[in-house]
């Protein structure tokens, strides 16, 4: 299979249909896109997606795509950019259950702005950004995650999201296959980062590069530019270089009837996913009410390999750090019993006298054999009275998802400071009727 | 010494100066601008450059640095990525004698279209240039050269040379530490590329695109975007992923003592640097006189390590996959005595079945003891005779370089088709005495 698996995959992409995604998979392609939507409202005013559209604002071109939130229109390349950037930088989006990996950011991002250059129906834009979530999130596993053999130190939206950004973009550019598989290689070539970055506005604009780079391969290709014609398993390929060992069943088996996207999942927490059963088990021991956060004396949490390695860190500098401190997001569970965009805010959260006080008394071990939607808080009280919390799954997991009902509560809190409830309402409303849509460049539009 | 390798760079990069840098150091600057504002200019009407051109026009930004060669003006972002492609589109830049590099091209147009939005001396472009090709070849050592463990599948280029221009473009953009720290880390985040690309047109668009992104993570850096303080060191770092044991002394040892800058070397022929000595040997058994094309039997070629792994490849399909074709190349040379643009040019010499039909008397067998700069080629006439020449050091090595006048006739021979002869010899005589420049736009300028 090594042999031809670039291949496997354009042509896999090349002849899907809408009606061959099954219903569910159609479903969880929108409800991805729907949420994707309202994180990147909701981060269309971050300031660092405002010094990053100010900075290379000066560098782009005509007014053809909408930048979400922003009141403003520029070129799709520089939207792309900036609306996948605002989608991440809260650290809000979606995670594959399995692949540490945010697919619908950079892959909505580049389709999104490209309906907006070539109309394309809402049907044909939801079906390509299903496939290249779906090759976002299968080419994540098989360089990341065992069995393969490879390293979690790479980022796996920033090495896989611009492939599947590619894949999604020439579908709807109708390529055929050989440029499709040269559009996978132009983005693949320039696929990479690394989670040495957690902590700092690099973590989003790693994303935001991968969706851009990804529409423009795209574009390229289409226009003529050659790649590898087996950028993935070519002598000296990406899969040599990125991994010891690729898992290619996950790669490339099972097109058709295994569906990846299905496994996605949506963070009800703004904050790094591996941190979201702790926050379930400290709001549930806070909500029962025999645990009175003052009178706390110890945090015990048995966490997650996942958690220990990305998100072990206690007092967090600032907003950005925040996101991925687990003890921060503790502190604001017990304290303040809450888990909102607004308790991670530098000035008012993360410089909170009483919520870094309170991180003193965490203590994270690790626990080998826990999932990492999993966790076993410990408190210990003044008096020596101790409250435990067993997490199977956490909310918003692939066992225990968010429903209809809380993305669409998640898409109002996140939209509704941006563009008003009114719009908020519309937006919603016309995203989840968007397979109607004649032209999908609407939903961009509505968004601005 | 790794826990700071990041902050040593940076530092290094901040404290020097022009009069830091020994004559032969700033020497070597010089020729390897020039020779690279040769190449660009040489390929600016390639026909990959067009269509590149073309498409991302569509969404570049105001006219505020020069398209070389090209008659027009774009925004600095598309000029660093047009101008990178063009420098590099015939794989006529420069190589670095031990890291299997193309420094020149991307840090030189990150540079060069900086220079004409933030106006700067010659003297200090030619000092940031030369810190950005000296750490461009210092990472590129350090992650894919023995004694590093490393694979060379990796595109040494797109991997270091993003890093290489943006401590370039910080350094005239005059970034404190903690910027320029932030600057490299961004383009870090970004590095890529691996050498299945080879033969292709993703070949040159690697380092287009590295040195577009160095270019963009410093203007970032500058305006306060944030990175990793430890990119290269860090947990999760750039090393821990691109290298199972980096060489730290390559990257960061003898720092303002040992330049790498002086290893660099200019390519005489229009292809893979290790061909060169090759076709040396074929031009000299040629113009010995002792033997007639017309009359060879069989070519034997004794390749070096390299040349093997990255040329051995017969009857190229185009000019693109011609620049990674020992057996093209020897064909070339024997036919044509020759080795110039024009000799890969697709129609009149990739399908010339002359070279064509030549190709299979031509076969390289790996001499794992041959440096990259020698071979030994031995031809066997049809009456049976037999010739040798072996070739210690290849015409442009390190051992054997390329004079000034040989860089003036290569400048001239790649620049006058394309601006003219007036302006050619302008503007080489201008870019010479370039550290007398007041405003180093002015190269730019006189490129167009």
């Amino acid at each position: 299979m090594i042999s031809e698996v670039t291949a496997r995959l354009a042509d896999y992409v090349v002849a899907t249909h809408q009606a061959d995604l099954p219903a569910p998979v159609q479903r969880e392609a929108l409800r991805s896109l729907f949420n994707i939507i309202g994180c990147t409202l909701g981060g269309a005013r971050h300031a660092v997606v405002d010094l990053t559209d100010l900075t290379l604002g000066a560098f782009a071109g005509p007014a053809q795509a909408t930048l979400f939130g922003r009141g403003r229109r520029t070129d799709v390349l520089h939207a792309a950019l900036i609306n996948g950037l605002a989608s991440s930088i809260y650290s809000f989006d979606d995670t594959h259950a399995t692949a540490v990996v945010h697919p619908s950011g950079p892959v909505a991002a580049a389709v999104l702005a490209l309906a907006e250059l070539r109309p394309v129906s809402g049907a044909d834009l939801l079906t390509a950004f299903a496939l290249g979530v779906e090759l976002t999130c299968r080419l994540c596993l098989a360089v990341t995650v065992p069995p393969a053999k490879g390293s979690m130190a790479w980022s796996g939206t920033g090495i896989a999201a611009g492939f599947g950004a590619a894949a999604a973009a020439g579908k709807l550019l109708g390529l055929d296959p050989a440029r499709l598989r040269a559009a996978m290689g132009i983005a693949l070539s320039q696929a990479g980062g690394f989670r040495a970055m957690h902590g700092t506005a690099t973590t989003a604009f790693m994303p935001a590069h991968a969706g851009q780079t990804g529409l423009r391969a795209a574009l390229l290709a289409e226009a003529g530019l050659t790649a590898s014609q087996q950028a993935l398993e070519g002598h000296y390929g990406f899969l040599s270089v990125f991994c010891d060992e690729p898992d290619l069943d996950a790669l490339a088996g099972g097109l058709g009837e295994r569906f990846e996207i299905r496994r996605n999942t949506y963070k009800p927490y703004p904050c790094g996913i591996v941190i979201h059963p702790i926050i379930d088990a400290c709001l549930q021991l806070r909500g029962e009410g025999a645990v009175d956060p003052a009178a706390i004396a110890q945090v015990a949490i048995q966490a997650s390999p996942g958690a220990m390695a990305l998100c072990n860190r206690r007092n967090p500098q600032d907003e950005l750090q925040a996101h991925v401190s687990l003890h921060h997001w503790t502190a604001v569970a017990f304290l303040r019993g809450t888990a909102r965009i607004q308790d991670m805010d530098t000035e008012t959260a993360v410089r909170d006298p009483a919520l870094i006080a309170f991180q003193d008394k965490v203590e994270a071990t690790l626990d080998p054999a826990m999932g990492s939607d999993a966790t076993v808080v410990t408190v210990t009280m003044t008096d020596g009275a101790q409250h435990r919390c067993r997490i199977e799954h956490g909310i918003g997991s692939a066992s225990n998802p968010m429903t209809d009902a809380d993305l669409e509560r998640k898409f109002v809190d996140l939209a509704e400071p941006v563009i008003g409830p009114d719009r908020t309402r519309a937006l919603a409303a016309r995203t989840w009727a968007m397979g109607g849509l004649a032209d999908a460049g609407d939903l961009a539009r509505s968004a601005g």
